[in-house]
């Protein structure tokens, strides 16, 4: 039987992984203060996270094998877990600075932290490089070590054009509804988050246990990659029609002008008048103006199309599932443990 | 005999390049906008530099087979030379924010472009992760592939450190001459310049040709980093010492609070009042202030200290230069071509 990870055991990992970068930069002789910001960079972004992704490389791994990992397949594949949480932590310090956000995980934006300013851009991308550092310190001699970079690689490429795609489409500063698109909306929450959110850890746990032939490759990302966006389109619901006590924050995604699938349903179904309100009262912030939006969705019933949409697309994805072909080592559980975990979440 | 390559020659080969990675976008259906975009972030940023570090590769590989590159070593190498200048473009973009920088190359910096911003964070990731999709496309069957990649990865960690000190070291807003030392001096002009414009070019050129031995590695490091903190010694007294009419532009270090190699050796041997005059008058964008340190400069006869510096320093390395041992294939020539293009150059 697999076993589950928990945070804490996942947690317990991180130190030996902290401590293998900071020797690193210590055989360059790199000075103390500089030794000393690293170390904090490497604590404040990386950890406070719920690790959902990184601790589903072991438990993927778990599955596939049938039973409890052994110290060292979990010590390979949590380490395996942390990479995709410091790929993570590149793209979200970045990104606060993309997008001026205030808070991370209830503190300042690192960019906003005492001291900090521009150098967290420097220090995003020593996040991305400790990546390719414990990569070689412990898989250098893995069968499938090159596959393992090259997916890191691509994956940071595909959350990037992501990232970029939602630059241009949804910029903080001017409201243009024409920009957005169904389309454009799945582009982004497939690239942007999608492929390093569902696909990067299974893809991780199937090269470490050395099964990730083309055909569960691809059965990974035919599943998780629709799933993904599935997870998207959920938080995008859940930033309006989510309880804040549940959510743990109040939804801003009106004021905020986001490219958010509820907004790109209305576009698609409203009456002249109604575009004219979505127009005059959407990406404003406006207490008046998002009370106005929120209505309209309501009078949508988006609410209910969410619904629909949400039965269909779970009942396509368990059909997915149960069609897996387990013959090359993959398990259909991998899978319906990330469905489980998705479906009709309320937070 | 080798041959060296013309800036027209190196310049002919990248929109093949560049063609590479926009097909690479194009297979994920990147919208048209942002395929536009993609197209403007790989013209305006690795394009228009003199390109010595990356024309260094081909010139490195045609010395070491003592003969003419075949079109295929030409474009292979030129290509490696490009992932130079593409890396340089990725720190480029980005340092530019980190510094505030106003032009580059005689333009605004991208991130002050009409639109950019703070996209241009992305843009610079965007820059970064062209290196590794052309690497793969090109050089995926090559012997030395993971080698060639994993010189990449430590070279940017290396320049990444080299950044961070600096940018701790000499903060634009705050002047504390009591964070500079010439121990600082080295690891920063090591680190943020030495790896990635000298060793990593040559290191290159020693994969491509699969003579990168532990030896012939070690022996390019020993010359090249030396060389390369030369390079940029030399580079900070150019300057303050050097002709406007031969930089090409008018030196703005003093004003800039930049710790420079100048400052460096001022501070180990003034006087106490002379530490004052440094003191009240380093770092501040203020033309009579900056006239005192450039007095103070004279007076410590740092010119003259220089000179000392280039001569020794350029004899210890033509020294090293005729004790290589060529028998695992390197050849003294290579690094002979970089020393004589530094020497005493004024420009």
């Amino acid at each position: 039987m697999a076993q589950k990870t928990t945070l804490k055991e996942f947690e317990a990992v991180y130190p030996k992984l902290e401590e293998a970068l900071l020797d690193h930069a210590k055989s360059y002789k790199l000075p103390e203060k500089e030794l000393e910001w690293l170390k904090k960079n490497l604590e404040v972004n990386p950890l406070g996270g719920k690790c959902n992704r990184g601790m589903s490389v072991p438990d993927s791994a778990s599955v596939i094998l049938g039973r409890p990992l052994t110290e060292d397949e979990y010590f390979k594949t949590a380490t395996l877990g942390w990479m995709t949480e410091l790929l993570q932590a590149f793209f979200l310090v970045s990104d606060d600075i993309m997008d001026s956000s205030i808070t991370r995980r209830g503190q300042p934006c690192w960019y906003r932290q005492e001291g900090v300013g521009m150098i967290a851009i420097n220090d995003a991308f020593i996040l991305e490089s400790g990546i390719y550092v414990i990569l070689k310190k412990f898989f250098r001699d893995h069968p499938r070590y090159i596959e393992l970079v090259e997916l890191f690689h691509e994956t940071s490429f595909q959350t990037e054009l992501g990232q970029l795609c939602d630059l241009l489409t949804a910029p903080e500063d001017s409201v243009n509804l024409d920009n957005f698109s169904l389309e454009k909306y799945s582009f982004i929450v497939i690239y942007k988050t999608a492929f390093y959110s569902f696909y990067l850890p299974v893809a991780l746990a199937l090269y470490y246990l050395d099964i990730a032939t083309p055909k569960n490759l691809q059965t990974a990302k035919d599943i998780l990659i629709p799933l993904g966006e599935y997870f998207q389109i959920q938080d995008d619901y859940l930033d309006n029609f989510g309880l804040p006590e549940h959510i743990g924050k109040i939804g801003t995604d009106i004021k905020d002008n986001k490219c958010s699938w509820l907004v790109n349903q209305a576009l698609k179904i409203v009456t002249p008048e109604q575009r004219k309100v979505l127009e005059d009262n959407y990406g404003q912030k406006d207490d008046a103006k998002e009370k106005v939006i929120k209505q309209l969705y309501d009078d949508l019933k988006l609410k209910e199309l969410y619904e629909e949409f949400e039965e269909k697309r779970a009942g396509e994805l368990k059909d997915m599932i149960n069609k897996i072909d387990e013959s090359e080592g993959l398990k259909k559980q991998v899978f319906e443990v990330f469905l489980s975990k998705i479906y009709k979440r309320s937070k």
